[in-house]
């Protein structure tokens, strides 16, 4: 049970937020802060402040990723951690990642105040770019501590300019130690915001989230055959973009009749020629596939693949298919995902079960060590977008129960 | 009746057309000729050339257009018109346009040959700038002597790089008299490549042109709402790819549930965020409708925007439609139409009466003179591109039919 008289202090949290939000601001409200840059440097050194402030070890290890430790009364137990990232995408919201960083930073502080210790250490973790706007691919940083990725790969990495990460990493002075990596962690606790419209949409306070869809990426090809519009009848024609609309409502039609979790997206398109008075010769789109079992994702990917080779034939054009990305789906820890609900149930918030359709740095700390998310609703389900938002109501209510699932994972008394 | 003995001589044909491609050719075995290019000259001064080695008397007008003029035998007589343009595409073939001037110089050189008087004089133009592609729009050299453009739009005409239609003008130096133009002329003929798979695919030599359809151009605008891929389940999105997909086969089962001669073609597309893991919030396409009934043009219009409204209220997004462009439907004469048919019967040549879907010189010759074309084959309906053929065979046929059409239209006797 959790000790009803403990909570964070919203106005502390939110005037921290501010604050952040101030470093690389956009006028539309909304945060540009890619990796590793000057902005970033500038946010890092203020985080480090903000941690030394409220009495933790401050480390950094060899991706550049910051830990402020708060020590437990056994100093030979597991730390349990809290984390997510403080960088953004070129027009990103004040609260992605952030939220995740700053509300943990906020339990340290209201334990501080109620003068609550631990049995187990508590480390407060900024993960190196997230985003992976400036460096691809996302989730660097935890996907180096976790070994999902290698060393060599990571600093390889180069920006638009040319500019590596490891070069970067050196410019901005945080290149850390290797062993300051997190090791033999108990836990791992996220807080984010959605990034979706069901929490919002639903009236709901607090999702438990159960992981992380596994995502295929395929593109489509379509040969048809490109013809001035005027003199081809309609029944002479091998329209590319009418059969790529065929195609789309298809894909549409096949992922909704199959599984009510299962989404399908087609997001990019491009035209030839792309004349007002040609008939188009060849389209090619991209189709983004997601669901949180991979035998089901594999599944529908195929059903997808086969539909559009049936059409083909009937209608007469050439369509080419390949899979250009693919990741698996991620399943968190159920013990954890029990605590969550059950501590939103006690704090009186209303919550539901929700998979994560968007990737985040829990996708591969979940390789290493048990691991949940707390998800707290999107205005309009925005995010990646300088109108990204989630009201101060919201954030109070995720951070409490990011804050009594942390006293009950790292044993808390006073 | 036809002169059973009178043919064109094709090789002499096929030799001009072979060395008029030479003039701007492409690797590919194209032509670039743009209006008003160095290219464009040295092809006028050529045909200049060829006009007076076959007797003929030259002048060029104020918008540039050549004719060569052969008397008749009444020199009270109006003149009979063959003509087209020698202008090209950017990647043009070696046809489109080029054979109906070249052909009517052929004619000439024909009745010249076989000793042919005509009781009214004959008229061969080249006209200035059909194609569109240098100076928008097209067929602007017809369009002023029809009145159907004044002389100060054509003009102030002007290129990617500035330049105006008649400082380019003058550049080559093809600025003529406003007093040359044709006046009062009797009628005007044009031999033309379809453009279109129509003949080629039912084996037909020749088309007999009744008009050309109207065009009406739209612009459709769906605004739904952009979404992360990921996080937004497929009922809550407002996809506007996915309602173009669906507008898409509406506006083609518009068309072809309707009238089997008119056309509609979505050509052009733009899509915004066009990102592979997001929700398209925009989609902007363009719809050209074709037919030639303005009426029964101006339904199908007014039939796909209704649809359009319809669908937008049951999709949840908005659809603006607006109508960007618009051209009247030409009828050319019936008393042509009749002798090019009649005449390809003669010749013993296939043939049948057909709607032309594109523009041509004869679209505004037709608002000042009786006016009729007639269809070559095009291999694989293929033009405005390098690969544009017809068949030597074809070409015979053709020119034939326009010899003996002109024989009867100016009054040949010998």
């Amino acid at each position: 049970m959790i000790q009803q008289k403990l909570r964070i202090n919203i106005n502390r949290l939110m005037k921290t937020i501010e604050e952040s939000a101030g470093i690389g601001r956009l006028s539309g409200g909304g945060i540009c802060r890619l990796a590793l840059t000057d902005e970033d440097k500038k946010m890092r050194d203020t985080f480090i402040q903000w941690l030394k402030n409220s009495g933790l070890k401050v480390r950094v290890d060899d991706f550049g990723n910051i830990y402020g430790r708060r020590e437990g009364q056994n100093p030979e137990a597991s730390p349990v951690l809290i984390g997510s990232h403080l960088d953004t995408q070129p027009e990103g919201g004040r609260f992605d990642g952030i939220l995740g960083v700053l509300a943990g930073l906020e339990v340290i502080c209201t334990l501080n105040e109620f003068n609550v210790q631990t049995e187990k250490p508590i480390e407060i973790v900024n993960f190196t770019n997230e985003e992976g706007s400036r460096f691809e691919p996302p989730i660097l940083g935890a996907g180096g501590v976790s070994g999902h990725f290698d060393k060599e790969f990571i600093y390889s990495r180069k920006d638009r300019d040319g500019k590596t990460f490891l070069e970067e990493l050196k410019r901005i002075g945080y290149l850390g130690e290797e062993s300051n990596r997190v090791q033999n962690s108990h836990s791992y606790i996220e807080l984010h915001i959605e990034q979706g419209p069901v929490l919002e949409h639903k009236g709901i306070d607090i999702g438990a989230v159960t992981g992380i869809q596994g995502m295929d990426w395929l593109e489509v090809k379509i040969t048809g055959q490109s013809d001035h519009a005027g003199p081809t009848p309609m029944s002479m024609r091998k329209d590319a973009l009418y059969v790529a609309a065929k195609l789309i409502q298809i894909i549409r039609d096949t992922i909704t009749s199959q599984n009510s979790e299962a989404t399908a997206t087609v997001g990019r398109m491009a035209i030839k020629p792309n004349s007002i008075n040609c008939v188009p010769g060849e389209v090619i789109f991209s189709v983004d596939i997601r669901h949180s079992d991979n035998a089901v994702k594999e599944l529908l990917t195929q059903l997808i693949i086969e539909k559009l080779s049936i059409l083909a034939a009937a209608e007469q054009v050439m369509i080419e298919t390949k899979k250009i990305w693919e990741t698996s789906a991620s399943h968190f820890s159920a013990e954890l995902i029990d605590i969550i609900s059950e501590t939103a149930e006690e704090l009186g918030y209303s919550n539901q079960r929700m998979i994560s359709g968007a990737g985040h740095d829990s996708k591969y700390m979940n390789e290493i060590t048990p691991t949940a998310m707390i998800f707290v609703p999107s205005a309009d389900g925005k995010s990646h977008c300088q109108e990204e938002f989630t009201s101060t109501a919201a954030i109070d209510k995720g951070a409490n129960v990011l804050l009594h699932t942390i006293c009950k994972l790292a044993g808390a008394s006073n």
